[in-house]
């Protein structure tokens, strides 16, 4: 059986998550190429690449012949594919919410490693305040903690799955965190369980629950544990 | 006369033109918040603003009543409204590229101050590189330096506006770096200077020409421009 799609990121959670849930969730067929061959199309020069980008993701839909980077875009084409978007512009919010708090949480990819100083400031205000303002776009829009969706939808969107990649995976793979979540956005923590728990994302995610390493990787996956495990959050 | 759109924005181009060249495009009357009162908004705790965000550019749409944030889900909101989308989800690529190299050429927004070396890193890899990339996607798209849109458009669309808005401007208020864009990126440099010759973008571009701060503002604006004075690009 052939793929409908290939994804070429590193075999880690953090940005890929938030392409693999979405094709877990329509049920696509698809494949991950191999760590050397991500490296490979990386490093390769922008007029030789089979589409020019700069960093993984990226996403190459065989159906449709279409290769698209950054992982926003890359969720809006499949949105727009698989018909899972309610608003399409707060939906491209929460992408580039998430791909902001993605970037603060390693400290921009690891170009310096936590301390106690800084880990303690941006559990104090950045992360909070993320949790905070995501917990009331969800309740302005009708969300409640055991029922209802992003936007007003009756069934999950795009949308829904940003939040649960950003939140359900980041308090999983770094459960420390978690208490933070159910503190500052227990709304967010309820509707993202709740798509947690659906069969594929739950699939999904079972597979990926002791895989090594947990979320971001490198030495800046080594810093925030260690962060965690001396100063909690 | 009322406004169609309120920005909320710092007085400089940077993050701020991507949105300002769409609406002066579209004709669509708009006015800017002042700097207090962006400040004001932006430090509300998230249950009290009118529209949960955590930084600028926020822009209201009066007439959908509409608030957004994000630079690409502003810039998606606006395209949607005014068509002027020929290619979402690369599109979007365009603008969170964009965002990118934004944050890269502020050493994430003023995070540490360009040295000798990491300058002359950045601008012998990384931002040449990201010029390439996009003359190799212009070039593709069928654009020329003399005629032609990004996607096969016959008018200039939201992925032609991203690129002038990043390459244009930021050569523009840092001339030092026009060219390195005329180097590795000849057809970019011609498709932005035609849709920057267009009668509305040259009216706001004339009427920032010598303001200060002239791009990002701030030490990090300062650091660049002792970078180029010194190292040049």
């Amino acid at each position: 059986m052939s793929s409908d799609y290939t994804l070429y990121y590193w075999p880690i959670p953090f940005r890929g998550h938030f392409i693999r849930h979405i094709l877990a969730h329509v049920g696509a067929r698809w494949d991950e190429a191999d760590i050397d061959a991500v490296e490979d199309l990386r490093a390769t020069s922008p007029a030789d690449q089979p589409y020019p980008f700069m960093a993984p993701p990226l996403l190459h839909d065989h159906r449709r012949d279409v290769w698209i980077s950054q992982m926003p875009a890359i969720a809006l084409h499949l949105g727009r594919a698989h018909d899972l978007i309610t608003d399409e512009a707060q939906t491209m919010r929460l992408f580039c919410d998430a791909s902001d708090v993605l970037f603060e949480i390693t400290c921009h990819h690891g170009d310096r490693m936590w301390d106690e100083a800084s880990w303690r400031t941006f559990t104090a205000h950045r992360l909070p305040r993320w949790m905070q303002l995501h917990e009331a776009l969800a309740s302005r829009t009708g969300v409640m903690r055991d029922r209802g969706f992003m936007f007003g939808a009756d069934t999950p969107s795009l949308a829904d799955l940003a939040l649960t990649t950003l939140w359900h995976t980041m308090t999983t793979h770094l459960p420390a965190l978690r208490p933070m979540l159910e503190a500052h956005a227990p709304t967010v923590a309820g509707v993202t369980d709740r798509i947690a728990a659906t069969p594929a994302i739950a699939a999904l995610n079972t597979a990926w629950e002791t895989r090594e390493p947990r979320y971001c990787a490198g030495q800046i996956e080594a810093s925030l544990i260690d962060m965690l495990a001396r100063y909690g959050a």
